[in-house]
């Protein structure tokens, strides 16, 4: 009945039914979540076919699972026995680059790599950099509230967001937000919707604040024998009233996957790397960056330098990126995405550490370390079910331990599925019971990607909103 | 019975039923708002006592109008007749300011200037500067979401916030938000709560992303013989790729006000003054300057230049703080907020001449301009029935223009009860429906600060969450 409505309504080309297409639009990159099987794969090209679909899923009461290119990492995306995945791939037009406004409307299938170019063509820049960034769409770094390298110094995918066009879980097609520099007409509901997921409307287009484009960088390695010394760099930048572009620690396993792979001839003799980027334009930034340089060393670096080799800095920066990837190849990949106060990094790399050692599960570390914002990569050999037991444990416990420091279970990556149960440990009831009213006033019928972020009402969470006065 | 629950739950200093004293608490700045008369002015002086207000509220039924320093201006701490008018005047403690971290826990009391103060002492920098921050609170700027000089460059209130603590419409204390650097752990309420203007919570502490201390500005100055030359400066600048750290137009109406009033000696031989900041530290900041120059002169300034006169450049920037209170001296101040686009603002500003002159009304000009927040300032000679009149129908003719050029109702001051049509001209009803779906959703006694932003039920506007699908 739902197809039949489905095929009554936007065009054929848009359906996909072939078990063996869907099968792999049923979950995203979140190695160790749970995913059902979907009854349609629905790619849409226009607003009103979102719309139309969301309309169908209410009247049917069929749950829809929207998704970008499915490199989440939580299982955000991941699809419901009998749901309408809905693929935002074919939505890839970047309707509008505005130089005097500093903005960009596009639909939310845009490539973010693709924006940025586009942006670049008009000497604008929009900063939101996840690693993902080459495959990743807009849509889904603004469903999950995307982060990056850049957001030490210029925040995440939210502060970029100047309006969204969605479709409502009442089947309306509204606009939020706006196209000034400014204003405050109602309440932020474009914000509420950035990093909800999917759970509380789908996103058909995107409006984003752009800036100028940026001098070029300069950058500062630095190599430690220690996680914890390396943490301690980081705290020093902190103190210093120092805010680099970007601040990123690798350690010696990533280096080690990502040479293996792409032979980049990496020759680290360190235990773990920071590496650091200063735009500030002239002698200001000379400054900057030894003042960081000096940090590094003060914290007990090894070995410290200003890059002069732009090269030799970028296939650095290149390897930052493909770490995930490479050591995706070594086995399955359980990623963590705890984020603690900056002071808190040296202890927290101390106590992951621990864990490791605890539970004898290789951890590798990529870290946003500016902003505390850590990635323990939880490495499991292929088929070993014990190792996969200790890897959950450690994994539990790494976030109990963020938790203690003051930290939070997601930085960055979202709650999807695999973070769930981090968020109950997370916010106190009260705050859950917020979460819920606000969802089942948004999605009254329950059919925007129901059970992520919060569980359904059917999976034995609290009904509605709760009156706890 | 309401009385006698609070005199029971809280010390009596808190508690004022003088009618002398509650009528000063019983509207904010917005000359032409209405108000009622409340029934209790409370002062509480923790968040523990802001609950028991709020719990009694709920359990009598009777609106809760919380209010800072009362320095708003759209009416959003107006009180409701048999109200309790809650102000946090008392709630100044600044808790904790970390400059490792770059935060300040602060209650909701404190004044933004003091805030400021105490974090300069640690060499950091809370950048929300709103013309009323020697008087406003952080509270109160936090529900307004209020904006200032700075917004052009660095954001507005919102982008400060990284956590509160806030008593919800179900009487619970609750914190929201984070105190790491990044953080998606669930939706993003405290977002959600700012610029809520009370209705949705109300606002116990306050945690703040501040920034490292900045560089001395340099300030340009450009002369202009109309607001339309001055207007295309300003598109100018940002179509250049300038972003400079304060762009603000004062009018000769403006400053000749300040002038007779502070005897300022201005001295200004134009009809229009746009003055720009520019903090990039050294070369790079001096050609910024430079270019911006060039820009107003391009535009068609009759004189501009970079100030080489510290005292003269502060002299003008403290002139357009004083420019609203100067400008009330002379009479009821009906003061407009809407925001354009940026490439709209010579055409905004030409418009709202034309309707000056078209309805007899005297109309200032102060700007956020470099953001198209435009203040146009509707002066009536005191007792002038019809001259009220006249200018009530100026003021909505700008808020149409607004619209009608892409912008919005509110850049910056709030709906509260002035704007409340213009949010239901601008809003289309599927949105305002989410409105309402989120008020009742958060307020389900519909005991906060009921009739702001949106129009509460009883006041005929529409029921709660409707359904449209």
């Amino acid at each position: 009945m739902l197809l039949e409505r489905l095929q009554e309504r936007i065009p054929a080309d848009r359906l996909q039914l072939d078990p063996a297409v869907t099968a792999s639009y049923a979950h995203d990159e979140a190695e160790w979540a749970p995913h059902g099987t979907p009854l349609v794969l629905v790619r849409p090209r226009t607003a009103e076919e979102v719309q139309e679909v969301v309309r169908a899923c209410i009247e049917h009461g069929v749950p829809v699972v929207p998704r970008g290119a499915g490199t989440g990492l939580s299982g955000g995306a991941n699809a419901i026995d009998g749901c309408v995945v809905l693929s935002t791939e074919a939505m890839t037009s970047i309707a509008e680059i505005d130089p005097v406004e500093r903005l960009a409307v596009v639909q939310p299938g845009v490539v973010n790599d693709h924006l940025r170019s586009a942006c670049a063509e008009h000497g604008l820049w929009y900063p939101p950099d996840p690693a993902s960034s080459p495959w990743s769409t807009i849509g889904g770094n603004v469903a999950t509230n995307a982060g990056g390298l850049c957001c030490v110094k210029y925040g995440v995918t939210a502060d970029y967001v100047l309006g969204l066009q969605v479709v409502t879980g009442t089947g309306e097609l509204v606009r939020l937000g706006r196209r000034t520099a400014k204003g405050v007409a109602g309440y932020d509901l474009a914000r509420l919707l950035v990093g909800s997921e999917g759970t509380l409307g789908v996103i058909t287009e995107v409006t984003l604040r752009l800036r100028p484009q940026r001098p070029p960088e300069r950058t500062v390695a630095g190599y430690f024998s220690s996680v914890v010394d390396a943490g301690r760099a980081v705290t020093a930048v902190g103190a210093a009233g120092i805010v680099p572009s970007a601040l990123e620690l690798v350690d010696r396993h990533c280096l080690e996957a990502v040479d293996q792979w792409k032979k980049m001839d990496l020759a680290v003799e360190a235990e773990v790397i920071l590496l650091a980027r200063c735009d500030v334009p002239g002698a200001a930034g000379d400054d900057e960056a030894d003042a960081i340089r000096d940090c590094f060393e003060q914290a007990g670096a090894t070995w410290a330098a200003r890059s002069t080799d732009q090269d030799e800095a970028d296939a650095l920066f290149a390897a930052r990126r493909l770490a995930y990837p490479a050591l995706e190849r070594l086995g399955p990949v359980l990623t963590e995405d705890v984020c603690v106060p900056k002071a808190a990094v040296p202890e927290m790399l101390a106590r992951i550490e621990a864990i490791g050692k605890r539970h004898a599960t290789l951890i590798a570390n990529i870290a946003h370390a500016g902003d505390g914002n850590l990635h323990p990569l939880l490495i499991t050999p292929r088929g070993d079910d014990a190792a996969r037991v200790r890897a959950q444990r450690a994994f539990e416990e790494i976030i109990d331990e963020a938790i203690a420091l003051g930290g939070t279970v997601t930085g960055e990556h979202g709650i999807g599925l695999l973070k769930r149960d981090g968020l109950v440990q997370e916010l106190p009831a009260a705050v859950l019971d917020l979460h819920r009213a606000v969802k089942a006033a948004l999605d009254p019928h329950g059919i925007l990607n129901p059970g992520k972020v919060i569980a359904a009402p059917a999976d034995g969470g609290a009904p509605g909103p709760a009156d706890r006065g």
